[in-house]
């Protein structure tokens, strides 16, 4: 690709990353105000966890794939603030002390440092919760197969076969050496279930059946992939000022990653095929697919 | 009632609350089954918390609304696990140190004294999206418009408007003494919001639109504040044993409830009050409403 079409792709990428961040923002405002009880400070948990912070790779994922599909883009927007709530309430739950015992997030106080371990919990919990009220509201969607395919799919990437399981995954692995297919196992269910999802959900709001679904899943699988790798890359030798989290923390537990398994050279190499063949799902599409290519791209090219 | 009919209603209702909790049982030790990889210890914490234990209350409203309606015995069941595994997962979460910090639930130790607390964690968030997944599929009901109502519905009913929200004010109300619409309102929020949902989900089923689901919903609100106000009496003069946990933790924890507000007597008063209310509500039905009107009985005349 041309130097001048990169530029230009990350110029639009960009842009559409800050109109994408100030939209999540937006709705989750709205979505989280205080209903002026004694649950405020509930709403207050979920808002500081929700609110301004986070690259949004999952909400600029749906809603370049819907895009792609000429999906109205407000209910593309609720879908995507679905499944960000979801890794919203799963950061929360996972910062807790029981688990990683973080105190620091997207350059933050975690919830639970901010408003103790109990509103953590239900703050996760209600996001939780919150995610499949907005998926299956009929504003999401005027079709109930839709509604109910998302709230199906949504659940299958959430749960015990998807992110909950690779967190088990991931508690079991500590002081365990892993190996390449156990760790890429572990991924996928930990982050690459809900990744894959955020695509999926395009695909089923435009009504197309699980077969047809196939390369834009395999689109998400290698970004998932390629992002989790980027992110161990950045973990070993990333700022963490730009991270806005402690990093070193799996070298520090004794996790095995992609980069202590493959070496930084290899590890990187690896990142970058797996963005070709992620770009390589979407030859079908021209120019409408761009978006697309350039998140692909930045999934490996980034310094936080 | 003749004393006929109501000890005749007794041992029916004693016999089918048998066979729903096997049915039960049985479900979620399929669902549940361990998937041979590193995820086995969170599927045990899950069957350890899911199976054997407790008074299936929801899944019995689920289970006698769907009769009323003749619909689909295994499609009901399905539906009543979905709301139970819910309720199992609000109790792992609830028994957490950071939250009510009980070693005993259903005669046995809570999932983090038995698994630890990350497991518990896991364990409840996993319920809690196969929930959704169990009442979005195909096989708990053929109509897509069904499945997605379920699934919004049960949104509401557990999320920060339901039982989390109601989590949250009863975390807010430690050291505070309540008065009764503040009581009320709590509980209708923690424990009646999903109640409500198990009569609901009976009717959804039916394709009932909401405002014919009105006296349904009635009859579970009545029921629902019924058995906590029971609940209530039980944690101040009831069996520990029988109870299968530590009572007298609300007094302890100088707490408010409907005991503490109105007294034993008038609480009693009121218990009753509202199961009479409750069968009220089913006025329009014959015979085929009598396993309802025997579970509002069995709501306030238990010893557990």
């Amino acid at each position: 690709m041309p130097v001048e079409t990169i530029d230009r792709l990350a110029r639009e990428l960009d842009a559409e990353s800050a109109r994408v961040a100030a939209d999540v923002d937006r709705f989750f405002a709205q979505q989280l105000a205080p209903p002026g009880d004694s649950r405020d400070r509930l709403y207050e948990a979920m808002r500081h966890a929700a609110i301004g912070g986070g690259k949004r790779l999952r909400p600029m994922l749906t809603i370049a794939a819907a895009r792609l599909f000429a999906i109205d883009g407000e209910r593309a927007l609720r879908a995507a603030c679905a499944i960000e709530a979801i890794h919203v309430y799963s950061l929360i739950h996972d910062d807790l002390p029981c688990m990683d015992d973080a105190d620091l997030r997207r350059g933050k106080p975690s919830v639970h440092k901010a408003f103790g371990d109990a509103v953590a919990v239900l703050a996760g919990d209600s996001l939780h919760a919150l995610a499949f009220e907005i998926i299956t509201d009929p504003d999401t969607h005027q079709d109930p197969w839709v509604r109910s395919d998302l709230s199906l799919e949504l659940a299958r990437a959430v749960g015990p076969a998807g992110m909950a399981g690779g967190q088990m995954m991931d508690l079991h692995a500590e002081g365990q050496k892993l190996d390449l297919p156990n760790i890429s196992r572990l991924q996928q269910l930990k982050t690459g279930a809900l990744i894959e999802f955020s695509v999926e959900a395009a695909c089923i709001m435009n009504k197309m059946p699980p077969e047809a679904r196939t390369p834009y899943r395999g689109y998400a699988r290698n970004i998932g992939l390629a992002f989790q790798i980027t992110d161990d890359l950045l973990d070993e030798c990333g700022d963490e000022a730009a991270a806005g989290k402690r990093l070193g923390r799996d070298a520090d537990a004794g996790k095995a990653t992609f980069v202590s398994l493959l070496g930084q050279d290899r590890a990187r190499q690896q990142a970058q095929l797996l963005v070709d063949q992620a770009i390589e799902h979407l030859s079908s599409h021209g120019s409408e697919a761009n978006l697309l290519r350039a998140i692909a791209r930045f999934a490996i090219e980034r310094d936080h």
